[in-house]
């Protein structure tokens, strides 16, 4: 399978994912009171911005680990095509969140759901990763070893901060939103992975 | 008519029908209930998942009808045209499905229009193959003969399984789009096109 | 400007105003008469494979006009945008022209506000083609000087059936949208057009 | 970074952003009086043309800056997505602002709102420019010093014009719009800007 075609697919997905999350904020219902309805919304806005960070970085993310493939079979095809439906789909938990965390009511579940969702994500990050890189089954000779086992362990750690921001979701789900945020940063500019572009 | 701009515009084409999927599913109307709700919501998942893999298969098999092709011209260029429109549609019936499925009402109807709207595709991906490869209209010379008449075999017979979906939708919607996912992954890991695609 | 970026960024907008067409169709609102539901809304789906074509067509015209310019000044680039800009307005027209003739009322004016954006769209496509022509401004020098006469006709009178389709409108709503599919038809197929794409 | 693979990714999120656009304008309520509905919504049908001219330019703008960049590094990457971000969330101001003068309530304040939005984004394209521009940090040796300077004013002072716009939204809506329109023709057809891009 054409590695570029399959790249290109991606991006499109990714492009489209991110934009469409401006939908998730909810049109004003009320014009008589506009500015307090606009106020009422920022932490749909505040989930706007998490998840387009996180959408952005997974693409960075995407595009480095795809830059160190040789090849694509058709197993990875099909991890990747998994890989996007778990992107594609984080519009859906985006909105639910901000929702509810404007309405007032039942936002811990809501933050749950946003958690479990980004822990699936990261599950299949994690095995994609494996899949890819095992016995450096798709890999580029170039990739260094010490840079393939230090992906593998932080791919495979990957999911557990995830399974934390589900436990903070039952504590508060304004504080399970900012550790997303706090998490999003942390990969921005994550020193660990920043060394692996370079290398 | 350029090959490769008709794949890209083909290749955009495929990703925001992927993407618009996630709309398919509907937001929760009672966020008092919002654990509930969501949990009521997984046939839409399920048919979300359903049509995201079938997207993704089709994208494949577009992907290598393609390669194999030296030259596009009108008919095929409107041809194609007709397989995009058949795919760019199948978010509406995936949401009819999924929707009717969560709300238990008429869902016989919702599955035999899904089946029935994959079957179209199936007959539109016949004739556009049919077209392309008779005589070797549009084939490139390097196209084994014999690989040629697996594909029309294969093609030709491509909307039988989903005329038993039809079928098996009057038994039970659930086992129609189980069945739906049951292609699906067949495809997915299918010897004999997987044989196609190596030769 | 460079041209293959303005082509890439043209490509990317047809690809996605052609697949939101799909959101033009209304999803049932009662999931106990959905077969009677779906049944109704034939003329949102006929709408929505007019319109399909239309854009199809446009693509392949846009592409056409392209491939003949040997550069893209500034002027041209706002006239493109001014095109797109047309064609993204599309989908709402649409809805509107299916939705008033799946409930019956007013279809008339749905079918001349259909139409008229129709003209309009003509009517910035002979301007644009009248600015990269005349005087052979943006052309490549291997572009006939008898196919520019030809085609500078055709732009030119390009409104003419869509302005012919706002009277069948007062006529009959149906008889306007038969009008247009056939008129997408005959460009589809359109011997004159063929034989300039062929020069 | 690859520059290419982000100016490929950014071109698509610019086309859906513009393409989403026509989802801002409401469909009719009523179909029983659709001339008088389709005409009430002239407000909403003039901020889709203002904003599809401004994300028009904004791409242009992207184009033309990123010409001049020989690298894009992690920074880079992450005050482009934060430019995307203020893009891709144009549909929802526009389409509030629309609905609000369509409605005619509490319009001044979706003037402020979406005249905030629009001032935020030239905030964010000034800090991008300031990171790519200064000390010549991801510049091409061949962008003249001279350019350079004059592009640092333009981009600071980027801002102001928006600024006004809030001032004029309190004195009245639809000045204001006007305004983002005469705007968007200043930077079509801005002289200074028109030499940058040729020098």
């Amino acid at each position: 399978m054409n590695r570029s075609r399959v790249e290109a697919f991606s991006d499109g997905v990714f492009a489209i994912a991110i934009t469409l999350l401006v939908l998730t904020i909810a049109q004003p219902t009320n014009y008589h009171a506009l500015a307090h309805q606009l106020g009422q919304r920022w932490p749909s806005l505040a989930a706007y911005v998490v998840s387009f960070v996180v959408i952005g970085i997974e693409w960075v993310n995407h595009h480095t680990v795809f830059l160190h493939l040789q090849r694509i079979d058709r197993a990875m095809f099909y991890l990747n095509l998994a890989l996007l439906m778990t992107i594609v789909f984080l519009p859906y938990p985006t909105e639910v969140f901000g929702e509810a965390l404007v309405k007032g009511s039942d936002a811990r579940t809501a933050a749950v759901f946003y958690s479990v969702v980004m822990t699936i994500n990261a599950c299949v990050w994690a095995v994609t990763w494996l899949y890819a890189s095992m016995g450096r089954r798709l890999l580029t000779a170039e990739f260094p070893e010490a840079h393939r086992r230090m992906s593998t362990l932080l791919f495979t750690i990957g999911p557990l901060p995830y399974a934390i921001a589900i436990g903070l979701a039952f504590v508060n789900p304004y504080v399970c939103l900012g550790f997303h945020g706090l998490l999003a940063l942390y990969y921005a500019f994550d020193p660990i992975s920043q060394r692996l572009n370079r290398g």
